[in-house]
């Protein structure tokens, strides 16, 4: 069953949750140890980002009209009742999911658009940014041609030359892809110096992105996940789903979500903390082989290897970690976004683990109730889903459950094949890898612990 | 710009364009040489469909409410007015798709779901086709799991070996993939026998899967285009575009669209037939290397290999002519769906033809200003579009021109890697192929012609 809003009910204003936490977010920080500033993000965002990513007290930021009129072409997106899961399932729970496939874009172009309009606006010619598989980077592509920006996208080199279909559709879009580590940054120099076969990671593509954007005055970073600004953008997700919710006469006792930086999860659950006395329980969900908020540490630490950006108190499994191989490439950041880490910090919400395994074994039942190949991501998401639900069922409880379903598999399409040959292995949580990366972490801030 | 209908605003019925034409639609013939009736269609199709297949007198047929709950899963599917693409292209005509990707599943679903339905409904418990590339294979997959029905595909083999995301997706859905030609079936042993490496065709899978619908009383064939019913169930595209171009003010001078079958073409343009004086121009696109209604003959020819189905009166290039490779696989069949191919002898649409290479220009065009990445199919129709926006340029046209798009290019993405690699070669048409295939028409109704 699809519930669909209409075109009027699009959100005109993105939900900033900053101000209406019941504790305070602690800020960014500079290697010298002073919270963030206006000044200090100049070089690498436009003003207006700037201003939102700092914002301690605007709950509502109004969304410019052409922002919103790009949304429009694909948003509001549907909310499905996931009625045949539930049925395969035995559950007494409903299953929601809301599905941000519907556009020509995934939901990451949420916050593209609204970085790329900013940008223009602001008389920038060109972005930069870093991508693994190349999900994000797709969507900021395909964004820059709208608003006549040219696009440069470090890509961490085992998926540039491997996972060649997110680098040749950017390439098709006409955006700039270059492997990470390369020859073209000091951090690309400086990593091939000590490893001339390094495999990179989305650490070190970020460090080269932020140099980039530091050495062209025209040109500016864009975020595809883990800050404020990105979140916020992101809220249309979860502001849509509550009206769809309403409108299934079912408020949500749950919400489960896959975090890599966090900005999906962030998106459909900061709205619910607009009525903190009916929060639903709120769980992330992270791979068992990089588990930040569940094995992690609560610090400052680098959000990029050479902590050429600020520092983010965040969980972290150590900025110096690089996680084994995933098929979900977006779960192998070694930090979680800010906001996020900073409610699971408080106990707001709760995290849970999950093998690809377990999340790919969930994805072919979804697929066959329901129809929809999950991106590797959503699949984790799905194991946490069909547990919840299977509690349920041996409970006799009838929980609404409520989820984000991302369907972008198609660039790695492969995934399937490898699983169904039996070649997709559990990865191991390498434990002393990241306890040797913990004990690197940014010294002047341990303090701040 | 997009134009969104109301759920309420799904189709109720189907269009039969059939008792609406100004000519007598040949029949169906039978290898005897006397039109087929519905006896002869019992082996290998439910009753609802072999009713629908040969129904000449009613216009009008009510689509049942189950059908109908699950074409509200994704229908009615949004029209968008290509704004960007125009600016980019400079011209004054105004360009409206139809977008047939929102759901779990591509517009193919449209007619699996009610085939499905109406087996289900007769106590079928298995299905069998045949699919090229597996498009088509992939949406009856999901649609049987919704009734519970087991699905059977004959997939040409080398696709079976190499494009193998489609099969290996379709075996994630619990469906049974059987390369094609095989040693399961009679025909399979025998093209075998003459040629062990045999590459196959769909003709030769088409073949295999009528010979397993007919030795299995609880089994029947599903077809992906080209027969009357297919092209039926497929109006519900036309029908909502016709509400959705009326909401843009903007009756359609000219609809522009890829043939292969003919089923996505034929369910934009048949409801335009509604209203016979205001008839738009109607242009079907076709590959170089595989151009029936441009290069073909009209006349009787089997549908399959080895003629266990049926003969259709159509514009073939002889079922004996296997077209060179192409990324397109959906335009690899050797006739046109036999309405098409009469309202194309009648002089009531056009016909145009593209290369690959062409046709994946306009595709890049397509997707850097409007965002989507079309199917290899959909990339013909936006080479005919951008020749027909561009010839309204020079001319000072106002014109309104109509197409579907479907953009499930993700079984085979390696596409985009090719061309951008120049990959990719234009394949000729194999003139002395198709005369001598057109000397082996099926002979006893070479008078019919």
């Amino acid at each position: 069953m699809r519930i669909q809003l209409e075109a009027k009910e699009l959100p005109d204003k993105w939900y900033n949750v900053v101000p209406d936490l019941d504790f305070r977010l602690p800020p960014m920080m500079s290697q010298s140890g002073y919270p963030v500033g206006t000044h200090d993000l100049e070089p690498v965002a436009p003003y207006s980002i700037i201003e939102q990513e700092l914002d301690q007290e605007n709950t509502y930021i109004l969304i410019p009209k052409k922002i919103r009129d790009l949304y429009a072409e694909w948003r509001p997106t549907p909310l499905y009742r996931a009625e045949r899961l539930e049925k395969s399932l035995g559950t007494p729970a409903r299953i929601f999911y809301k599905y941000e496939g519907v556009g020509a874009v995934g939901y990451e172009a949420n916050t593209a658009i609204a970085q790329a309009y900013y940008a223009a606006n602001e008389g920038i010619k060109q972005v930069v940014t870093a991508t693994g598989n190349g999900e994000w980077g797709v969507s900021l592509a395909i964004v820059c041609n709208y608003f006549d920006i040219k696009c440069k996208v470090y890509m961490i080199r085992p998926s540039y030359e491997e996972k060649v279909y997110g680098r040749y559709i950017m390439e098709m879009l006409g955006a700039e892809v270059i492997p990470s580590p390369g020859e073209a940054t000091r951090t690309g120099r400086e990593v091939l110096s000590k490893d001339p076969n390094s495999p990179g990671s989305l650490g070190i593509a970020l460090s080269e992105a932020f140099e980039t954007a530091h050495n062209n005055d025209d040109m500016k970073f864009c975020w595809g996940t883990v800050m404020n600004h990105v979140l916020l953008h992101q809220t249309v997700i979860g502001l849509e789903a509550q009206k769809q919710m309403r409108r299934a006469d079912a408020y949500p006792d749950v919400i489960i979500g896959a975090v890599g930086g966090g900005s999906a999860f962030g998106g459909l659950v900061l709205p619910f903390f607009q009525d903190r006395k009916k929060l639903p329980r709120m769980v992330a969900v992270e791979t068992a082989a990089a588990p930040s908020l569940s094995k992690g540490r609560y610090t400052y630490d680098y959000s990029d290897y050479k902590g050429v950006f600020a520092l983010l108190k965040m969980y972290t499994l150590g900025h110096g970690f690089i996680p084994p191989g995933l098929r979900a490439g977006g779960m192998r950041y070694h930090g979680i976004s800010p906001l996020i880490s900073a409610l699971y910090g408080e106990g707001q919400i709760e995290a849970r683990m999950h093998t690809q395994r377990q999340a790919f074994d969930a994805a072919v039942s979804f697929a066959r109730a329901e129809g929809f190949i999950a991106s590797p991501e959503s699949s984790y998401t799905i194991k946490a889903v069909i547990d919840e639900a299977l509690a349920c069922k041996t409970k006799g409880q009838r929980k609404n459950i409520l989820f984000v379903l991302n369907a972008n598999s198609n660039l790695d399409i492969g995934m399937v094949k490898d699983f169904l040959d039996g070649a997709i292995e559990d990865q191991p949580f390498l434990k002393e890898e990241v306890e040797t990366a913990l004990k690197q972490l940014p010294k002047a801030l341990a303090s701040n612990d």
